[in-house]
């Protein structure tokens, strides 16, 4: 085995990570994050319309800080023996581009545009757009939803970049192809900008683009211009390869080298989204789940194709072979809020110092207005009559996607405390999370194991005594608290060439995670009482509530 | 016409009111509040539990107070002319008394037992003996709820006393019968505490203790036995006659008289429920509704024999003849929480601060919370897609009342702030308003003028102009803020022989309300759609949803 290190990629929702790992025992030997400047600033984006954007050059700027101070970190003598970097993204975020394959927000006349800018995973703008594709899908020859859990959304690719045509006359007017943010980057450092022969990820085109080799790639021309004819010759304006994200995309430019402070020859990965590197670097197996869980979760699984036999599984966000491991059918599922809904409340409760100008007390108290709701929410007793909130605060990703529906805090009386409705509310998290495990198992993907990666597994122990508790099952953390970016790593092993295989990558560089919470039984027989109350509330599809 | 002078006495929730009146014109001349001051340090109550008691002595040490401060203020020539007292309290609000008529709180041995002392209007802690109760008298030969409404509610007389019984052996074996607030302050004054004797309010009696003359006052001893043996006794224990307010009960005893600072031959009237004082202090006419809007609502109407017609109203808290005006059917309606939702979202706003120990920071924003809450409200636009709430933090007092009912938000997403789930509270009340006039015109008795008295009407444009909007009705406030003690002055004057009847002391003494508020026919519109779904989140009887 080649001696070097590789560099993984993380594009989280607010910052850049990169990841230095020695191939030969998978260690960490630096770490650095950086910011988006424009999107801490709270530009382009407007919460009450769940519009979120992203400029181009917040992805640019962070990225070259992170890989700077990482090297800086670990020295030159590291740096000159890098020998492979790996992005992973949020997704599906896209972004129109030209001809060139530039995001238009790169063109001077609008680079103050929003509909012109990367449009982040959690934008839920495009509610109609997603609508109508689903409407005619679900009566085309093909259905071209089978495969993305019967339902295409409003978070995805086609239904994005229909939006922002249909919207905004000067991205329309100089619009020529769509990429994903985990395409762009490669495309950008190896110079194969082109849309129409730069690699897209088979991760991303599979679970947010319809994609599927059954149907011969991305949908036809004509089912494209049957949605809209603004989509008129896309089709052959978008690579219709896509790759596993183990694949060679290139070589750094000379420029990216220099930027970077890279030696030449640094073999870049086919991208891929950040929850399935997650699930990568945490030690994915079949009847295992995955959870990257911050502000939302997503979740991932994989099966063999002798256990899928076939068949198409409903409810979830998507099953596309090799979007996690190559050889096996990958599949995704999440809430589209989860730390969120945390954040929300802490808001809430933080708006009166707002309105009397008392920011600085309300940024102190920020840190500490969790934890102590953790700490009094833990404290309350556990009854089947408590208070049930739901989920929804961003729609429902999975089971059975519904973007339009909406949360509800039942069971308030003039005696509800802070805490009691943090409580509801962290249970509700829990359940939307016992939701997507019960209908993988109602058709027939049986969990056994959580593996619990992100920022709330490592920093909010009551959030995951409480996920044990209602899902009655143990749940590992992983100990790497970076996750994708280890995936990233360990991809860009694979793409260099130092590895022949992810398999054999994986049993190299793996990293483990232990059982750290184990369930109540009691507990979750209460539980499941509240669960009931829970799905009361909801809209689960018929299928769902079989 | 004599001249001369009487005093109103309204014990509300959290204080006594003393005002003085003049009988030639109606004029104040003087008044004062004393709060109770066990009940304001928060003693013998538990919010979670829903269970308030309020100390004897509290109402003891603020009557004498608030009397005192009063005369003082309008000077001795005043005080030497009053001729008449008369009390209005909140009620159902009863207590455990022994053989003597003393509340079992002023025995030393029960001094701080909860159990012993009057059981606050918004106490629920009886609901099992309300159910109870109610499933007898539905089978009972005589359905003795059917001038209630048709449901015997957990915040009344029956009910409550049952609960200290059962649940309290010191109080059970000291207790001989059960008295209201309001005949208790007439008791005590004229020194006719014997409860075998005591004068006792048609109103109480009627809307809060099933007593109607159609079966002999007070449900039989038969039937209080079945409800439970400790009622043993009881029927025989309790004066069953009662009288209407404007009845004399008696005369200051010579202790009270130098204790408040009054003349000898005060006539003290009968006493009667606040809500029902307050719509005589308000002008109430048929077809118009007085609501006293504070923490709760309580809403009164009137209407003649003749249009009743023998009818048993559903869905109210009651029809009695003669509890409101001599002469026609006096009902009763209301809301178990109505300010105290507000008060309830104040607080939890404030939490962080009382968890970091900014108490007096909490206590400073306090009062400015609601006032930027309602500034930030009104400017919102108004959708039928808006967040939509229910009233129910306290259970649902009507139309058919379930006090188990809790209130929920629905609607709630990531963008939702502080002044959209205000604007939810503030519309969630004026439904829970809407809902029991679109009731009361379902059973024939038809509203036209709604008529507002209480610190809400009085204090809160935003909430008031939403309630007009709401119900598509203008409104009317009465001028003077202390209707419920003005229509107990104007009670005094007919009990003491200054005025041959009420009709006349309301001629004379009569305080004119204006209309205030005009309802938008455009938002009306707009919130009967926020309306439908404000019913669909409940669970309306079959009868109300026809």
């Amino acid at each position: 085995m080649k001696k070097g290190y590789v560099i993984g990629i993380d594009y989280g929702s607010d910052s850049c990570r990169a990841l230095v790992v020695d191939v030969q025992d998978g260690r960490t030997v630096a770490s650095s994050v950086c910011y988006y400047p424009r999107w801490k600033a709270g530009m382009y984006c407007d919460a009450s319309q769940n519009r979120y954007r992203q400029h181009p050059l917040d992805y640019i700027e962070s990225l070259e800080c992170a890989v700077k101070d990482a090297l800086t970190e670990c020295g030159k003598e590291v740096a000159s023996h890098v020998k492979g970097i790996a992005f992973d993204t949020t997704g599906s975020t896209p972004v129109m581009v030209d001809r060139s394959g530039t995001p238009l927000a790169l063109l001077p006349e609008l680079s103050e545009n929003p509909d012109a800018m990367f449009i982040l995973w959690k934008d839920h703008t495009a509610a109609q757009e997603a609508a109508e594709i689903n409407e005619l899908a679900h009566s085309w020859p093909v259905d071209y939803t089978q495969y993305s859990g019967g339902s295409y959304s409003s978070e995805w690719f086609w239904a994005k970049a229909l939006h922002v045509m249909r919207n905004d006359a000067l991205v329309r007017e100089q619009a020529f192809s769509i990429v994903e943010h985990c395409d762009w980057m490669p495309a950008l450092l190896t110079g194969n900008t082109d849309p129409i022969k730069m690699k897209r990820s088979r991760c991303a085109a599979g679970h947010k683009a319809m994609w599927n080799a059954e149907w011969g790639g991305f949908p036809s021309q004509e089912f494209l211009s049957a949605i809209d004819p603004l989509f008129d010759g896309y089709r052959s304006h978008i690579s219709n390869e896509t790759d596993t994200a183990d694949t060679l995309a290139g070589y750094l430019t000379e420029e990216w080298s220099t930027r970077l402070g890279l030696p030449r020859q640094v073999a870049v990965a086919v991208g891929v989204i950040d929850a399935h590197s997650g699930a990568i670097g945490a030690g994915i197996e079949p009847h295992s789940i995955v959870r990257i869980m911050g502000t939302s979760t997503c979740d991932i699984a994989v099966a063999s194709y002798g256990e899928i036999d076939g068949r198409c599984i409903g409810g979830i966000c998507g099953q596309v072979d090799g979007s996690v491991l190559p050889g096996m059918i990958g599949m995704e599922a999440g809430q589209s809020a989860f730390g969120d809904i945390y954040a929300w409340f802490r808001q809430l409760l933080m708006w009166p110092l707002y309105q009397v100008g008392k920011d600085a007390l309300a940024e102190e108290l920020s840190d500490s207005v969790i934890p102590i709701l953790s700490a009094q929410a833990q404290e309350l007793p556990l009854s089947a009559k408590d208070l049930v909130a739901t989920d929804w605060f961003n729609g429902r990703r999975t089971p059975y996607p519904d973007l339009q529906l909406q949360a509800s805090i039942t069971g308030l009386t003039l005696g509800t405390t802070a805490p009691v409705i943090f409580k509801a509310l962290v249970e509700a998290t829990a359940f939307g999370s016992l939701a997507i495990i019960e209908d993988m198992s109602r058709n027939g993907i049986t969990i056994d194991t959580v593996i619990a990666v992100g920022g709330i597994s490592q920093k909010s122990p009551y959030v995951m005594q409480v996920l044990a508790d209602v899902l009655g099952m143990p749940i590992k953390v992983s100990v790497s608290g970076q996750a994708c970016a280890f995936g990233a790593a360990m991809l860009a092993s694979v793409a260099s060439g130092i590895f022949p295989s992810l398999e054999k990558a994986r049993q190299t560089m793996n990293s483990n995670c232990a059982v750290k919470y184990f369930p109540s039984e009691a507990r979750h027989a209460v539980y499941l009482q509240l669960y009931t109350r829970y799905k009361e509330l909801g809209c689960f599809s018929e299928s769902s509530q079989k």
